[in-house]
């Protein structure tokens, strides 16, 4: 009987037809408890991708996904908690700076991050490049380390919204990962399970995104603040560019270096830009600043006075890694090749493919083609060119740090896909599109 | 790796491209063969339904079927061997007449029938209401009788088509049975596997069919003629109405009756002027008449002459059926109580809707809710006034046949859904709404 319910649901949901929260509820509750089976639930899956869902749909959806597993407590944090997402791009290395700076300047952040899949690089991998550090700490040790320290960054603990982990697990094999209301629901649902008061969303537009367009983006973003609302959090959203990677560095310890240089004041301007704006989104939504201009001033003096980096060293320390790494980066280590890529002409650099750098950082060894892959710490690119860059024929465009000579030739033939080297240099974009939310 | 590349396959149909031979192949047989979980199935078939599939693609899906199991030799027939299949409606008896007729004039009939399900009934059930009456021919009896005898009527042996079952099943409580291609697929696939030369398909259209309106009948009928003449086969369709029931009796042992008393030329005028169509068309597509009129007309010779009737003995006889029963129905039994439904009015019957007919018939236990169910073969109803007659309040519009008092109360009450009486006749329906193919 179960069955045919269900069935009824499915087909309901295919001739676009609205469900209600009960009729959502009884697929995925039920797909949790074993109930439903998993043939029904991609069925109905693959109908949400074909037929959408309603606000309303989508904000029942995430909530019933948020009732399924624990939700934490962070009433006991004597600081405001906040948080940040981002929707994923090739470099992005933002939460590393962007943690520190927005603890130094009397919030609390409480980041529950993942690990990379496919083109994107995740913060837990980042981390995890750092010496000893630990990303799985348990719900307990992140609720009191957020309450006593005011900044934690780990992995998602099982206890959360267990019911997306088995949703997209799903999802990945049915061809149902691209819809906007199962990622929105997806996002959010994990983000309502920790419970920060306010939420800076940043989704990423470009070639290297998984939003090509600026219309699905926003689309996207406008949906995830109206169910953060819909649940009394505040949610602001960026548009940001995904065109050409963020910062130079792509690749796990490649990238920690860079968040440090970033932090020392000495990172690359677009990484440090879109850092700071994402700081003082948060520190606003923390009700630290009285705007969000007031907040990027305040990171910024962070950044200035060593302040950010100083909580850096302290997250280390506090998960276990070693913080020596803050004044010596060369004890996160050095692939054994490293070999720069000339560049074969003369000119400006007018585009700079960040899909082609992932590609070729995947090639390395930096990231996972499968959930199985392990990863390469200490693999990846430096970017020494980038868009508006003039560039003379021979110089290097950029530094290949490989585990061998094999993989080093074919990253950089794939590395030399990303670059499109041309006569007048290219507009650089601005490194915010768009702001939505309060 | 292959359930990546099957998540790529439904990716594509989702986003609505074309799918190639290979690769509904690498899903259908993957998934009869084990290989591909079912839960990629479901999401392949909602991406089916909701993005629908070009003709070729349809084409290549039936094909792939048939190949999945054994197909019948009927070359060592001496007859030339013809079939029909029916989209399902409400007291649809046809095939019980049309079989003998086709075989009295010289052409075999090799049918594989199934069983009633949901609202429609099943050739197989009513079979056998007659004591004895065997349907599990196996393959090599079935081959061997249409060979020898040149007439069988029985259940799919489980060697032919084994991919229809298993996706069927799956559609079953996946919300994806309601499809034109994935239904053309299904029918066609089990009559390719027969393997009859030619091929008459009664697509029903109405409220009591599956097909609700004309254009979409159309649609489903225009592809299985193309699916059929893909494989070299004479296919044509008849568009036929199924508003009201056809004929006067719906259940399993009165259709039977019914079936039995149109072969001797006292059936109801609808029912038999069906049938002799569909004999036509049979006749024609077997080579045995110059024009479906020359066979109808063959046809109407064979009811007359009582060569038809004859041949249904036989056919019972064949199957070890209790051929007694043509001379005396009476040996089909009778339900415990026979109750008169009285007219609550005087006027005309303008409408009687099968679909309230079929419920019931449900109610009283002569259908299946569910495969699992238990058929009773002698409940049913004998509608004793049909669309356009005149009728008196209080004289019986139909006849109930029930096990008990309660499910005849039940039965009744549904029965007078169906029925609409007003000041008008209104228009009978003709037997023909449309004929397609060669």
């Amino acid at each position: 009987m179960a069955a045919m319910r269900v069935a009824e649901i499915i087909r309901r949901k295919r001739f676009g037809e609205e469900l209600s929260r009960e009729e959502i509820e009884a697929v995925v509750m039920g797909y949790v408890r074993g109930d439903v089976p998993d043939y029904q639930v991609s069925a109905w899956l693959m109908a949400v991708c074909c037929r959408g869902m309603s606000k309303r749909e989508v904000i029942d959806l995430t909530s019933v996904m948020v009732a399924s597993g624990s939700i934490l407590d962070l009433r006991g944090a004597s600081l405001p908690v906040v948080d940040k997402h981002s929707s994923g791009g090739v470099g992005d290395k933002t939460t590393l700076v962007v943690a520190p700076l927005v603890r130094a300047c009397g919030a609390a952040v409480a980041k529950m991050s993942g690990r990379g899949l496919g083109f994107t690089g995740g913060t837990l991998d980042k981390l995890e490049s750092i010496p000893g550090f630990r990303v799985d700490l348990s719900k307990e040790q992140f609720v009191t380390q957020v309450e006593r320290e005011g900044i934690a960054v780990a992995g998602q603990t099982p206890e959360l919204v267990p019911a997306d982990r088995r949703l997209y697990a799903l999802r990945d094999v049915t061809g149902t990962v691209e819809s906007i209301p199962l990622i929105a629901s997806s996002i959010m649902s994990k983000k309502l399970a920790v419970g920060a008061q306010g939420l800076v969303l940043d989704v990423k537009v470009g070639r290297g995104a998984f939003m090509k367009d600026l219309d699905e983006a926003r689309e996207l973003a406008g949906l995830m603040i109206e169910i953060g609302e819909a649940s009394g959090r505040r949610v602001t959203a960026l548009l940001t560019p995904m065109d050409e990677p963020l910062g130079r560095a792509v690749g796990n310890a490649l990238e920690v270096a860079e968040a440090l240089e970033t932090l020392r004041g000495d990172g690359p301007r677009d990484l440090a830009d879109l850092s700071l704006l994402l700081a003082g989104e948060m520190l606003y939504l923390a009700g630290r600043a009285a705007s969000t201009f007031e907040g990027r001033e305040m990171a910024q003096r962070a950044m200035a006075s060593g302040q950010g980096l100083e909580w850096m060293e302290r997250l280390i320390a506090l998960q276990g890694g070693d913080p020596r790494v803050v004044e010596s980066p060369g004890l996160l280590g050095r692939a054994p090749v490293v070999a720069p890529l000339p560049a074969p002409r003369s000119g400006s650099v007018t585009a700079l493919d960040a899909w082609w750098v992932a590609q070729a950082v995947l090639t390395l060894g930096a990231g996972r083609a499968t959930k199985e892959d392990r990863i390469d710490p200490l693999v990846g690119v430096r970017l020494l060119a980038k868009q508006g860059d003039a560039v003379e024929k021979g110089e290097p465009l950029a530094e290949v740090h490989a585990r061998d000579d094999a993989r080093t030739k074919r990253a950089m033939a794939e590395l030399l896909h990303a670059f499109e080297i041309g006569e007048e240099p290219g507009p650089v974009a601005p490194p915010l599109m768009e702001r939505l939310g309060a």
